[in-house]
């Protein structure tokens, strides 16, 4: 922590050393909550009874682009991070229009119904954080936004696909410490955010929908070899049988796939989000992967990974980031591009002109 | 060009002013070159003009991990590039066993007697470079290598795929320049150099080989999407409808994937090697292939990206280089990534923690 960042630390800490005075009116004491500047340690604590107005302040920060931002929000998930790691870590993803709404809902609700705490998170580095999708989220899943036992949050706003999937990793991490002991993650199925998503959490659950017989067609390359668990949604009313087909070629498909890192077999359900039908199988599913691979030791192996892999992913996109925000590199890029597209200089010339410049100028 | 760099580049300049003593023995000439430092322009001037000798020393000064060389390369190259990106580039891949030398033999053979000029590189970042895997490449494909229209050269010695393959995309320039009109790059079908193959060639082709019915089982991720074409391979004698099965059965498994942005539908071809069955067939489709998008245009645009990504690659690949390189980097990486599976920081304080240090340290 530099000088100026320990100072800043102090700032806030100095600010609630004397309690607020005594004030038995709820309402009240949760407007101060809402405004005031907390302690690393009032945060952590806050966190860990549970306190979700502070768990989201606590997301807020980590979400800032502020510098003394960044440093409270790094403080506070150190703290936290001997809490963390006690859920299970659901990836959702499927293509807009397969129901992935309708089915985090039914398969929440199926979950905090029976005393589960669950939190579920987003990434969308295409989203653009308004009030508007705030509330969409909210709306969109209405019986979990008002289910004491489930927690939304939408995706940070837009940004790097590296930025946002970094800011909902260290959200799983607070949400863990607050005690919420399932964690979904949605994603759109569009663009790399899959495999962000897929390198973060246990179980990686892929959502489709019956068509019109060409229901592999759409499948983007590699989403279906990181799926451990296929549902074919919307399976009622006269849908059922479509939905059935589907599954059946969706099971011969991922017999033409290598055997998984896991030893897992990937499966293919059917179920209806709307009916709340077949709900509870495909979190029998999930509960039997996390049996199978805390046996076979690949859950561990799994999560060690990710960690290594984050850590690694973290540099190297700080050092690509540092590169290109370079203010000589940024004004000269663009014209020792053109001069590779159009012959004047190698990729490789062109590239080590680039470095130099850089490296002299770091 | 640093001055030092200049210096050096100016005394290998001189070293030449004087034209060697008039010597008539072509050996002796021979033996000269091999020997000789040679000028930027005596080297260029012999690539334009076919002559192998200077070619493999430009080739070999390219794989050099010499500051001085890696500079001379550089102007070698900047100045063959205008003569260069007439071939056809070819990229092959197959696990061992699926008979990838007999075929490049095969089809190498059939163009070389239609006076087509074929070089035939690799990419194979586990090689070791030695007198014997030489002398491999050479003994596994000897028509082709006592071929005057043929010029095989062997991967680049072992190292990072990102620098083997950097090597092989800059030889490739070297080898069009000389007049090739021909590029194979070969790989062996395992690891991330398949990437590597198709972000430089045209036409990326898969050799497979019927087997026990379960000829998808072995194909990993992804390769299948970036083939522009299959040839299976050993279709000969008893094994000709088994070849066929197979065929068909890939044919299938080409339906599942979407479009490809070339809209070409890679094709299914059987072939024997051995026999040299088939192998003009294979050759068509390449042929057919380009022009079909020389027409709608995907050529150009592909090889304009591919130009554009290794500008980027390199630069991406020397940042990195110059982080995991640095003393003080080196020194604490294993610590700080231990601290992170041990859960003592987490992925992104440890990230940010090394990054610190790293630029004060530049």
């Amino acid at each position: 922590m530099t000088k100026k960042n320990k100072d800043s630390a102090l700032k806030v800490n100095q600010g609630i050393e004397q309690p607020p005075s005594v004030d038995n009116n709820a309402a009240q004491r949760f407007i101060n909550i809402k405004r005031k500047k907390l302690s690393v340690d009032e945060y952590v604590k806050g966190i860990l009874n549970g306190n979700r107005t502070i768990l989201s302040k606590a997301i807020t920060l980590t979400e800032s682009s502020l510098p003394e931002h960044a440093d409270l929000s790094r403080q506070i998930i150190e703290k936290c991070l001997p809490y963390s790691g006690k859920s299970i870590r659901v990836g959702i993803s499927g293509v807009p229009g397969a129901g992935k709404s309708t089915f985090i809902e039914a398969l929440g609700k199926y979950l905090t119904e029976d005393n589960h705490k669950l939190a579920v998170l987003a990434i969308d580095p295409s989203s653009e954080r308004s009030k508007g999708s705030i509330l969409g989220d909210k709306t969109r899943m209405e019986d979990l936004s008002n289910d004491k036992n489930a927690f939304i949050r939408p995706s940070p706003s837009a940004g790097s696909l590296g930025g946002v999937a970094r800011k909902t990793r260290e959200t799983v991490v607070l949400c863990e410490a607050a005690g919420f002991d399932t964690i979904f993650i949605e994603t759109v199925g569009v663009g790399q955010s899959e495999t962000a998503v897929h390198s973060m959490v246990d179980f990686f659950l892929l959502i489709q929908i019956a068509g019109a017989g060409d229901e592999l067609q759409g499948i983007k390359r590699g989403i279906m070899e990181m799926s451990d668990g296929i549902v074919i949604n919307k399976a009622d009313g006269t849908n059922v049988r479509k939905a059935e087909l589907a599954a059946a070629e969706f099971r011969n498909a991922l017999h033409l796939f290598p055997l998984t890192e896991s030893k897992w077999s990937p499966k293919v359900l059917t179920c209806s989000s709307l009916y709340k039908q077949g709900i509870d199988n495909v979190w029998d599913m999930i509960v039997e992967y996390t049996k199978f691979t805390k046996q076979n030791g690949y859950f561990e192996f799994r999560r060690t990974n990710q960690a290594k892999y984050w850590m690694y992913e973290t540099i190297n996109n700080a050092l690509k980031d540092n590169f290109y925000n370079n203010k000589i590199i940024k004004s000269i890029l663009k014209s020792v591009e053109n001069d590779v597209l159009n012959k004047k200089e190698s990729s490789f010339t062109a590239a080590q002109k680039l470095l130099d410049i850089y490296f002299k100028n770091t």
